[in-house]
């Protein structure tokens, strides 16, 4: 199931509504920017009473999670439950099914169920486009994040954080640090942020985690953090699996540290209001010092935080716009 | 625990009112037509709104699935949320707790907090009526599938979407096709359509897969599925396992489709405007082709969208029934 | 994770409300009477309709178990719906992500969901009162049982169980039966009884699942069950693991019956009107006997019913203290 083998799914109606939300490839910039409004909309302050709205009552809902997924699945199903939605959650491995192409009946199933969104998580790139693409037109699919394809609300949940703490985005140097190559975070960050204006995006890895050569157009690359992050505005840190370190290429645990980890120190170097970000779930000691995630430029919960905000959009959107 | 060693748990209250559901072998005609009657009143275009009321306000249902099960558990999750329940669903295997009483222990437990109704599908053909004969009076048990004994819901969606194709059933003719042998749901329908005065039930099988001669009494039994199907106003299949086919007896795969699998072309031996049914999950390829699958004979979709109707049927007649 | 390496998380906020519950271990008497004062307001009879209010209307509640609980969980999921909660439940190891202090970054991450109370069970005995400590002031922390360290809705329900059948706790003869080492029912049960006044508190157990001297004080002890429960008002007894069995110094399944199990006989030795208690699940045949388990006697149901209430009680308070 590569990217390239077929057309993309349509993520828009003819009237321009939001129908799924796959990827941020491609999405019109002025949907990314109604998007964000629309979150900002549903942000509070940690520690305050969440938003709620009755947008989605009489709506079902319907999280499809092939991967465990605490955070994700959980942001999806309080933002649906906050919008009075029926919420129904299924761990099921979609992929795998795709023999007898019983995926597809999966999804007739729910259709037939009166399920109104299918939130999708899958291992493999391309089940929730394949999936959109073959709904019926009252359901709307929203992919909780694909292989290393896209995670498409955690590209908007980065992009909202930043304009919290940073305004505009064009004049901001931003750097993502880490495993590029297997990241569908760093890609949907990348498309959110080239395509609202920042002029100066950075990806730094280690060589065997660098992406091919046709991705990340327009990224300069680092094959080292403290060159790429040097009086950054924004630094967004990335997982790496430990699994991936014993190839030959990648230094381990406490070398990686050493060399890639972000520490009070190397933070230094970006500008002195830069704000520091991650995805999680962390390796503290890894990629991230506990002092960094922890310290005053860490904008890391208010990700979280976001994310239901984002989430909650997007839902009252795709919804809100059917025919 | 096999089907002969007690006296079967009466269904109905003294009133004559739906109190369990554990199997359609007896239920009275008349209660199998009224909750045929009031299942359709729950049922709605796919596509639009489903129906919805709050029957069940402040009824509590938990669903105890002790074998993976996503479409009938969401079926009647989503049935039960539609009437206002409080649901609450718990994977725990039943049968495997029998040493030491403890599945009741559970259920007196489930009592003692207040639930109304338990759905619950186990491996072993008695387990939802052992527990129905021992719950207190205010509880009812659905059964959501038992062994290879029955899964009357299923025969009761079936019937409704017999009857909102073909109408009156007495003068329809009936194929039942496949591993008849192990299938609760061909029990299930076999026990519906009889009752409902089917006059030509037909089922067909590879003898393998044949049940004992007690069984199905009153079908005509055909050993290849082109006689069996022939002139048939509906064709229902059933899934083969295909951990079954290692039987020596039993053909494999692609031998399997060729002998016994519902292409188009045997599908032109029944009547030009019969429905083929599939209680899903399907072997496409194996026990039919995609292209009847989904072909315009097919109403496979209805009978998923009929489930949810006729568990919000059942759901709320044995609630409104309570004395 | 030792109980004395840390000084405990304080449980009262500054004006005396309620904020966790972590142990009964030093909660003040007064806070305990006024818990299973609220408790009995929710207390309904079995077979009646559960209690309800909309106090935790627009409240989230988190559950978080890395043990497999039906029973715990399930009261206090349907405890928070029947309160008005919305509840999100998830299945984690807590004490296996310690490592890189991902635990705290999985509450960092609930209460940025906006998430107000979180109930967890865990298999190490400190990680409530870990998480407890570090969350944030609108965030409560209920314990659903951690280690053998404590359980206390356990033991709350437990003592409403006793006043409800045997009124003032001064005068009451009460013995605790079975696996008291690796207990934190018993533990809870010691914690509360104790404050409440009950003056003869007994235990009883194989040498080999006694607990250390320091633990159970005021307890007399007791290394046969015959004498332990003689002329009791309440008889509360243990889950034997029957894993524990094959230590050289346990008798095993039968013989432990013989020994140590709740007999009819035996419970002739108490009072004629004593109560029977056991926290479930029962080993039925190995620590009780099913007459006396489903005899005259026998209050486990109630136990049941009041762990719902007690958890009510809990929910609300927490909730309902907040500044």
């Amino acid at each position: 199931m590569s990217n390239t083998t077929h057309e993309r799914t349509p993520q828009l109606r003819a009237d321009g509504s939001l129908r799924h939300l796959l990827t941020l490839d491609g999405l019109p910039v002025p949907m990314l920017e109604r998007i964000l409004e629309r979150a900002q909309h549903f942000v509070r302050e940690i520690g305050s009473a969440p938003a709620r709205s009755d947008a989605l009552r009489n709506v079902t809902v319907a999280a499809l999670f092939s991967e465990p997924s605490t955070r994700t699945r959980l942001s999806f199903e309080l933002a649906a439950r906050r919008l009075g939605a029926d919420v129904a959650s299924v761990e099921v491995q979609l992929s795998s099914r795709l023999k007898g192409e019983s995926m597809l009946d999966t999804v007739r199933t729910l259709e037939s169920l009166h399920v109104d969104v299918l939130v999708l998580r899958d291992a493999e790139d391309q089940v929730p486009d394949l999936i959109a693409r073959d709904v019926e037109p009252h359901v709307s699919v929203l992919s909780g994040g694909a292989g290393s394809y896209s995670h498409p609300s955690q590209g908007l949940l980065d992009a909202l954080t930043i304009r919290q703490h940073k305004g505009d985005f064009a004049p901001l140097s931003i750097a993502i640090v880490g495993d590029i190559r297997h990241s569908r975070v760093a890609r949907s960050a990348w498309h959110a942020l080239r395509a609202l204006g920042v002029r100066d995006l950075r990806v730094a890895a280690p060589a065997a985690l660098m992406p091919s050569d046709y991705l990340f157009e327009g990224c300069q690359r680092f094959d080292n953090i403290d060159d790429a992050i040097r009086d950054c505005d924004v630094v967004m840190m990335l997982r790496i699996q430990t699994e991936r370190m014993t190839q030959a290429s990648i230094p381990d645990g406490e070398r990686f540290f050493t060399e890639w980890g972000l520490t009070p120190a190397r933070l230094r170097l970006a500008k002195p209001d830069a704000i520091v970000m991650h995805p999680q779930p962390m390796n503290r000691g890894v990629e991230i010092a506990s002092e960094v995630a922890d310290g005053p430029q860490s904008v890391i919960r208010h990700q979280v935080r976001n994310g239901v905000a984002v989430r909650m959009a997007l839902l009252e959107m795709v919804v809100g716009g059917r025919p």
